[in-house]
């Protein structure tokens, strides 16, 4: 899998890669955290090389509540905030903290795969809930829920990886109400919250405020997962957790944040000037812009080159989630034309937890992998990133990947 | 506990803090740090923004390596390194990834109190087994080795938290081989590795080498923790591992890893300008200098002071470890002498593991807390930090201490 969605390493020379999730180099504004980073030290305040508090400065906290305010995504009260080193190592905590292994744990199907990796890591009974073109369903939420207890629910129910869909908002209450009946804890990976852009794009097209937070809409159930990774830079690893404070309170006083202080100081206080020079905000609009655009390429380029590919149009985030009927995606002959034509995908089926049966399966432990139930749908999908490739290289790829489809006659 | 002892908030006024195991301001270098930031940033290459190599940038590794070679500890093969956002993280990654809740773990005794919170919270069974003046006894070791099977054994094996003890090479050797030949993985804290000082110190004297890693001494059972938090910045977050490629493999695909990246690449690349540069290993001279000179001046008020309590002189890390004959430290009433006479130290029954009783005890899982067996010897003791009160604050601490326990008559 790894040779196939690396997010990690440098491209490979002449391969076009769609599979990857990061942002491409013009995405990441050097120049501005260079500033940043001068205005952060200008102080010489020792205080920024100590180990600092554990849900983060206060101050950085309060000009995330302040830059979420002015992107209109709404204010957020400090204390329901908790500073990370990145959404992912915070899922990592979460799953240690507030569940065991052998927990239930119920997904999106589809899920960003790396989420269900982190899952079997810990040992968590992964279980997906169908979702459709609005995201997931809460009928079969219910059923899941009613079906026996389970530790979390997972969702990106933003602009969501990998389908790029927004819960509308009757289905965000009607989610975390059941979830919230159950007394289940939602964990609302929203990452891609404001990579929103208008659609169909304009060259420079951006997109009304933010979709709400889940945590918005219930303070006691969901701990919302955000970071700086997908509108700023990865490297920074700065990210919080928006949630009630009982449980960033648990977070707190754990061993390795006693033992450790604050995750990530110094790159707060980077990210805090950026957010109050408002430079952060000018390259948001940039990256959402910039986003905008390459959707339409993309879009554009598989209406022209492979019209029988099908996509619901994103209107934010990072990616497409296309369907090629009677396309086998993960069949050896398929993956070795893609290699030929030097274009990467993501096969559909990474990102395919087990389906929910009424009742938890004997040995699902462990089984969340691609490949169980529900795979065999997930087969003619794929996820195209439209982040990291600028619109020359999306058109130059949808035309490999239509070459290669033709190759294998799907 | 936290209210004795946290060291992630700042001082209370008029309080001297002899507890908190954080460098002192003046031990933490705001303008090396500014110039680190700036040559890290002067490039402007987007590359440092992009999520990174899981194990850290390859660049950075070597430089690590190249730093502990100048600092005569010997260097390392980049593959044998894994960049992390501090020791304390990468503690909670191998619990999470090398042990299972209800899994053994064998801890020295005494051994930092907050590794001790980290295995609770991975719901492991904590035992401890008996130290002496030389550290960790073998034959002890050997005996609980022999009582049962046990995912790791954990230990501060240089300049010891808290009891500043180094295992003689001999020992090192011996413990390394017997947790070898039961196939138990050794997790070796070494973050106070390289504040050796010359004992007695003269205000500038600084030791020879640092001591070996126990990494060095067995190359496929050891994990050894590094970090720059007591020689450079806590709030720059960056540690290393060293250790056998193939468990740094096990952390690189992790899940958590897969989706974050490298842990820590911005100050990864800002503590490389330093090393480069030179200015960390300036820097770390004049911690050594500084520790040592601390050290003296509260060796020599306790003898002056205190002359009951009884210590060995340390010649490296953050602590003395001191022990006052028929004293209770945690008795009510010496609690309160302490807070009237604005000191605070640390308890040592914090740092007291349950001991080994030749087979598993039922019922033992998340009962490492202080307060159990070997507590009462424990009560007698106290570790006390000087690394972040100056000479004069830490004579006037030792003041406070005597006149507190001449309150409570002990």
């Amino acid at each position: 899998m790894s040779a196939t969605i690396s997010t990690q390493h440098g491209d490979d020379a002449g391969v076009i890669d769609l599979a990857r999730g990061d942002p491409g180099r013009d995405l990441l504004p050097a120049a501005l955290v260079r500033d940043a980073a001068d205005r952060a030290t200008a102080t010489l305040d020792p205080d920024l090389l100590q180990y600092g508090l554990e849900a983060g400065d206060a101050g950085v906290r309060e000009a995330v509540s302040a830059f979420l305010e002015r992107e209109g995504a709404g204010a957020v009260a400090p204390e329901r905030l908790f500073l990370t080193a990145g959404a992912s190592l915070a899922l990592h905590l979460i799953c240690s903290l507030f569940a065991r292994p052998g927990d239930r744990i119920l997904v999106a199907d589809p899920s960003y795969h790396l989420a269900l990796a982190q899952f079997r890591d810990h040992g968590l009974r992964v279980e997906g809930v169908a979702s459709d073109a609005d995201g997931l369903v809460p009928e079969a939420l219910e059923a899941a829920l009613r079906a026996g207890p389970a530790a979390l629910l997972y969702l990106v129910p933003v602009f969501a990886n990998p389908t790029g869909t927004t819960l509308p908002p009757a289905r965000q209450a009607a989610v975390v109400a059941l979830a919230a009946r159950h007394g289940v804890r939602v964990v609302a990976d929203e990452v891609y919250r404001l990579t929103g852009f208008a659609a169909p794009a304009g060259a420079d097209a951006t997109a009304g405020p933010p979709p709400r937070s889940l945590a918005a809409i219930d303070t006691e159930h969901v701990l919302a997962l955000n970071s700086v990774s997908k509108i700023l830079s990865p490297g920074l690893r700065l990210g919080w957790i928006e949630g009630p404070p009982a449980d960033l309170r648990r977070i707190a006083t754990s061993g390795v944040l006693r033992s450790g202080g604050g995750m990530n100081p110094f790159p707060a206080a980077v990210v805090r000037a950026a957010m109050e020079r408002g430079t952060l905000a000018d390259h948001v609009a940039h990256v959402r812009a910039r986003l905008g655009e390459r959707h339409g390429a993309l879009a554009h380029a598989l209406a022209a080159e492979l019209p029988r590919a099908v996509h619901s149009p994103a209107t934010g985030g990072y990616f497409l989630w296309v369907r090629v009927p009677g396309l086998d995606v993960d069949a050896p002959e398929t993956l070795a034309a893609l290699a030929r034509h030097a274009v990467r995908v993501a096969p559909g089926t990474l990102f395919s937890p087990p389906r929910v049966e009424g009742t938890p399966r004997p040995g699902a432990e462990g089984a969340g992998h691609a490949g169980a139930e529900g795979a065999g749908h997930a087969r003619e999908f794929m996820r195209l990133c439209f982040a990291h490739a600028g619109p020359a290289a999306l058109r130059e790829g949808v035309a490999r990947l239509a070459a290669a489809l033709d190759d294998v006659g799907s």
